[in-house]
């Protein structure tokens, strides 16, 4: 009993192992998680070309084969991930997991073709459902995690981006509707059917279905896109002045790695590795993170010899 | 007498707490500020769906009650803040409160329809006008304030891009005019015709309702267009070098706000409530709060051991 | 005579305080600008309406005698600018002003109007040389002469991104006419026809008047534009990355002048006059100067009684 | 025969010479070079003009004549440049200079149309490979380089980005192809279908062939729109936030190579051509250097004096 509780207790590390990758270098694991990548490409296009009724016709059965295979694979994936949960320092019990971001992203991915077995849904329903998967890849991008820091720390600067652009939404198809709704009743008659416009203007899409024609409407219009540039901008703002602070802070977190590694007179290869996985995690390239290390090395080059400031002589080792 | 004054001042000074919330952790006001925005919000879609002919027709009666029941609540609102302008330690009298920006806009929320009930106005125009209730939310969003910091911080610039993009509008226009008015004299036989084509094209929008047809006229087009995108993302530019440097200064606000924390060796409750007073009045996240802490932390601490540029033994506490 | 001289002195130094406005808080010069800069306004605005056959059937008479009126103006300023150039310290000699760019605009506003009054030329290509009476405008406006200054120094990042547009819309045209000449041999017939399109999808402009039908070209087309809005994002980026570094440079400057007149341990008078004048020179609001003088200040304080990194006691005065 | 060695080492330092101008001050280098550039232009110019039929017409023996001196010069400059490979510092033997990027791009300008002369190829492919002439000229921009050096470094943000991206098409079509696949079959009748829609409308091109006409569609396209200005802000975001990266860390480099120069108490004449060279090779602007060699002048003179931190006397030369 004891030796089985052993061989599962070893046979969940190495499914932890092989699903997790805690050891970045293994070629297995980094093998199965291209497959499962390509898997989910795959399980996307499938449900795309679904909806083109010539393919479907044709290749209906494959892809209704492939859909059964696929649903297998990701329910026996979200199973061994839930079962080796308990090995994952990060959530340590299984609820945990499963209440996790990336966990609820796996189980939609499956439930409503689950639910399909035993209910009959909609099938286009269903499939936009399936679509979710697309999200399970958000577990392999480094960079993006950076992008969604950005947009969850500037979120209350984005809020009050779009609540301008809804102020200006407003403001704008009221006046369009105004001037317009006369000569045109049928885009114009409400505010709600004027928003379609507005929309279209302020996001500088511009599709020209629908465009003023009176004189005051075409002054109104003019007006309130030329003011718009600076909002469609608004974003484009946060985000350029979100991501240099990301920058600079994982920077910063990055040059204390080689500080603190420095202290002792010299990186030796566990600091690398300690280096390189805290660069990894934190999404930077491996050019800025030379970059980071030559400062560093040039100012305690510099300090060793004398105070870069005052330019007093200083014994590096006793400060 | 004496007792019903200050029971007057007790009142006056509840109500300040309900209305304004000095004590941001309180419940009720909490929930009467909920209940205002919800209010607000369904006011602004009450006047969008009576423009909507079978809408109004249907459920008229029950808008127009609505709306009487807004305007109450919001004549109260105005009264009871104008009333306890007196207790809020920015304003002081209540000339002052009253000519402040957000109280010129509560008083445009309820003014043209107070009109209304005695002079006989254009109803188009009033439903307009209180769209202008819509305002009213920008007293609730902390992230807001720094970006209108932004747009006053860079009228200048603001207003030096608005000039350059008339000037490219006006020589577009004449450009376009003097090309196609022969081809089509309906879209540019003027330079304000003109205009409504350059304005679309310079902000990108591109409705294709008038686009010119002559080679001459399409050759011209294509240049001023793509000199024009550098115009129309110049807002962009503005926006992102303004919000990243509001955003260093606000840091370096808080920054000195955790410095003088620390000047006695630990940061208090006291303390904590104040820089958490700060960090919100700043519109800063509390990651961003949290990262400047450490690194403050981390600076006290290494000049308690040595100088980090010196390297020269300080003791902490005698400078 | 040597009166006259004097007298001749004297009334050009007088002209020159009223076109130059040395002294910035002078009444007289200050309604001079405001008229003038009317007076270009209504100019341009002129040009425009005259445009309009309506308009020029009836007002005609009046539009030809305010443009008669606004040339005179504009010579005798011009006269009078190029005859009080030897005042100005920037220039010193007549020559050396009719050869700077400001000078040359304002030659250009009057001479192909006083052309027209010795050869005939085509009206309206006159009109179009009368609208460069805008750029008189320029000289009054600080904040735009940051923005050029951006354009100026990135000159080299802006003309490689203007070559890689130029190569994205090479190979966008060559990529469309490759797919769709046989199906639109009117809109995708020669590599220049398909550049209209081209261009109008890579600015994300999209007047629609030209789309892709064929399978081929729309797959093509979707692809070109996703990787196109990166580039259209260029100009963008190189202007908030070039803005950003000019105000650190200008307030770099501007914190120089402020440390210079601390360093007698207080701001004078004639102190402030200068960094007014820099700070207007520069074209940097009123905030970020008063931030930059609170940040300059509160470091002297401190190191009046110790220095901010290695608190080693120091006494101002005796470094 | 020693002596033909000799001569063809010289022959060899002189080709090497003319076509990579170590030497950036001489005139006869500089006149090629403009002569290479111009050919490369017209080269291009020659292939967009051939697809005209009416120029192919009555052009086409010149075009063909033009054609075939360009492929012999850009087959001599090839050859040449593959013979001088081994003066080059940077490659040191012919085949590693022939891998390199550069040469990859001249060996494609002229391959295609050697191969033509021995096999039949279809006409218009031929022309299209025929433009890839137009990278030769990313040779010749050194600011082109900084803007590659951000694309290069930025590569994980853009993936993440481009991935944001692919996620929303994807929800955008299938949103839209459910909303509105029953009122228009012809435009959303398919997932990829809709997919030109939501292309158009996520990068705001906005063509406007297909719109949606539904209620359900227009609510749903509006909202995806909206958001996606965000979407369509990332890349902007992007090159912003890499830009300013790449200039701070290139000036970093500059300000080092000034300090190194300023050890020895001033910068001689040498030490003025290594900065520029240094300058010309990170592409930045004269005038940023100047900035930075003014800071250096007056850090390193405000050193002599004190230390601008503890305000202890220091001297100069002896740290």
């Amino acid at each position: 009993m004891s030796e089985a509780v052993t061989n599962s207790g070893y046979l969940k590390r190495k499914v932890y192992w092989w699903l997790e990758r805690p050891d970045r270098a293994a070629t297995g694991p980094w093998l199965l998680e291209i497959a499962l990548i390509v898997l989910i490409t795959l399980n996307v296009a499938a449900v795309i070309l679904e909806t083109v009724d010539s393919i479907y016709t044709r290749w209906g059965l494959a892809l209704n084969l492939f859909e059964g295979f696929s649903l297998f694979v990701f329910v026996v994936e979200y199973a061994a991930r839930l079962w080796v949960a308990t090995e994952n320092p990060s959530y340590k019990t299984r609820a945990a997991w499963a209440v996790s971001p990336i966990a609820i992203i796996d189980l939609l991915a499956i439930l409503p073709a689950l639910l399909y077995l035993f209910f009959p849904v909609d099938l286009r329903l269903l499939r936009t459902f399936r679509m979710l998967r697309l999200l399970k890849l958000t577990r392999y991008s480094p960079a993006l995690g950076m992008l969604l820091a950005v947009f969850e720390e500037e979120a209350g600067a984005f809020f009050a981006g779009f609540f301008i652009l809804m102020v200006m939404l407003i403001f704008a198809a009221s006046g369009a509707w105004l001037a317009e709704h006369e000569a045109q009743p049928e885009a114009f008659g409400s505010i709600p059917a004027a928003m379609w416009w507005a929309m279209a203007t302020l996001t500088t899409v511009g599709y020209g279905d629908v465009t003023p024609v009176t004189v005051a409407g075409k002054i109104f219009g003019a007006a309130i896109t030329v003011i718009g540039i600076g909002m469609a901008a608004l974003p484009a703002g946060i985000i350029a002045s979100g991501l240099n602070d990301q920058l600079h802070r994982r920077r910063a977190s990055l040059e204390r790695e080689f500080r603190k590694a420095l202290e002792d007179g010299d990186i030796c290869d566990a600091d690398e590795a300690v280096i390189e996985a805290v660069r990894k995690q934190l999404g930077l390239s491996r050019r800025a993170a030379d970059h980071i290390r030559n400062r560093v090395h040039a100012e305690t080059m510099s300090q060793a010899d004398h105070c870069p400031t005052c330019g007093q002589t200083v014994q590096k080792g006793k400060p």
